[in-house]
């Protein structure tokens, strides 16, 4: 079958807002560097007062994924829902110049847009906060069967786990994959999803829903209920058709049965902002699949991605990650 | 007499919507590059919905500069007239965290928050197109004669000269300084205002209202109606108390009566973004000023203010730029 998108995700419209912040504000707010935490509209207004002054790019970790892939060249659509305010303009606009397919109508009735207000630290480690607003009301009918269809690949957002519209509308889009012989691919997102959702995970893997698991070191630690990252891995490849595991600085390894590929970190000039950094090799390794490239040279393009986005603040690429990538996706 | 603030402007409150775009972009639209124009909302959403994924900061040529203040650690103050939206909240948030003060309440009844849609080219000259929106709204009555008494300096932005009623405030403001012996300083921001308002120009400048004139190259050779840049500055020089000229690469010169002096421009590692310099520039000679330092060791703080500022993107320091003063201000 001709698939008129590579990959179509589903994932939180969310602008991000980027101060600088010092260890000391982090640990003044409670907040454990490098977490992320869901917080109120009024929680927001708070933090944001206290914070430097910001930056606003367009955020949202599976929509920076589909951008990384459109800067790859491939072909994305993004679902997510989004107010009807300037933000949600901001936010519009930013994935629609990038040429990703983005038709979800902005809603009037469910608050504001959401945004991540987003503390990067000496070290660029980044601190997130999350208000979700519009974007947690996203309704199964955006998702349109048809739409799934036409796609190679859907990935999915675990941070749209949480809340029950959205799920619903990832189940919906799951059906309509399997229905249609498309590839589901679901991130992990963060270790309070793992945390919170371990029962429907588990399901999800064990009714062969999942045919493609993004996670790193701490998330994949947590759902094989391990202590030893190898052991883990070992019991989570198990239950999935192609795993991918990434560690930071110390690259990153995928699965698929008896196959196992790894790769290094990417050498970088500058770190400046680790925002982004997961979503965006989430991105490569997406672009090598729809392009049937195979473990390895999948790997390193998700390699080549995260190097680039963790080199300037946001979450999304700032350079041509087709030239960037060369030969590998020529 | 004691001063609480060193240094009081009143301009366009602006959030910057800042992406990069070729040569072939900027010329299709008929923007000579490096100029800046006015344009409706309509325009302005036209061209934003063929610009490049953007990033949003806040901007506003007197208020970058206000912004340069305070990271210099003077103490300043700011009025300008936001719409009561998500953009006026930003440059609201932005401008107050640095510790400026910015107490002009926005208004629900002007339209939306004013937005400058910068086009950065390869050679990091930036191409600025402004919806002034609720910024040109700002009423006389939101300058306090009180508040500008307590000021050492009012800096006025020549982009507000165009319409009335900011015109008429930034009187207002001349007016309560000199009763208060509180110094005006004015910058000509673009050579349009120059052509359009010559003999406003010339009135304020005859009449004595202006004590500080900011001009680059462009603007002053056309206030003095010259094509020779010397004659010109000696002519403009001959009718204010202090001139400043900026010349881009090659540093800037001033004079105040007999005396005169130059800086060469800082060193840079990288040129990214040439918009604010001008308004940093500013910021670094006002902050000598405020602590009578002189001409040479003012000029010399503008040029390391501009310096910063064109090495990232955003019209506002990222580094903290009194550390990079040092001795100077110590």
């Amino acid at each position: 079958m001709q698939h008129r998108l590579d990959v179509l995700a589903i994932g939180n419209a969310i602008v991000d807002v980027i101060a600088d912040a010092s260890d000391d504000f982090v640990t003044s707010i409670g907040m454990p560097k490098g977490s992320m935490r869901l917080i109120d509209e009024a929680e927001a207004d708070k933090l944001y007062e206290a914070m430097a002054p910001a930056r606003e790019l367009s955020g949202g970790s599976a929509a920076n994924t589909v951008a990384g892939l459109a800067s790859f060249g491939l072909k994305a659509g993004f679902i997510g829902q989004l107010a009807d305010d300037q933000l949600g303009q901001i936010f519009t606009h930013d994935i629609r110049s990038l040429g990703v397919e983005f038709e979800t109508p902005p809603r009037g009735d469910v608050g504001a847009t959401a945004r991540c207000l987003i503390l990067v630290t000496p070290d660029a480690q980044r601190t997130m906060n999350t208000f979700l607003g519009a974007a947690q009301e996203l309704e199964p009918h955006t998702v349109n069967p048809m739409h799934v269809a036409q796609a190679k690949i859907v990935y999915l957002e675990g941070y749209l786990w949480d809340p029950a519209a959205p799920r619903a509308a990832m189940y919906a889009a799951m059906d309509a994959a399997h229905e249609a012989g498309t590839k589901v691919a679901f991130t992990l997102s963060d270790s309070f999803v793992v945390d919170r959702h371990k029962a429907d995970l588990a399901t999800l893997l064990d009714e062969g829903r999942i045919d493609i698991l993004f996670g790193n070191e701490a998330e994949i630690l947590q759902l094989a209920g391990s202590d030893d990252f190898d052991d883990a891995v070992d019991s989570v490849a198990a239950r999935v058709s192609t795993l991918v595991v990434t560690r930071s600085e110390h690259g990153a390894i995928a699965r698929r049965g008896d196959e196992s590929a790894k790769v290094s970190a990417e050498p970088i000039e500058r770190l400046v902002d680790t925002t982004g950094a997961g979503d965006l090799f989430a991105a490569g390794f997406l672009a090598g699949e729809a392009r049937g490239l195979g473990l390895e040279k999948s790997l390193k393009l998700g390699a080549i991605a995260a190097a680039e986005v963790i080199q300037h603040y946001g979450a999304r690429p700032e350079a041509d990650l087709k030239a960037l990538a060369g030969d590998l996706l020529a």
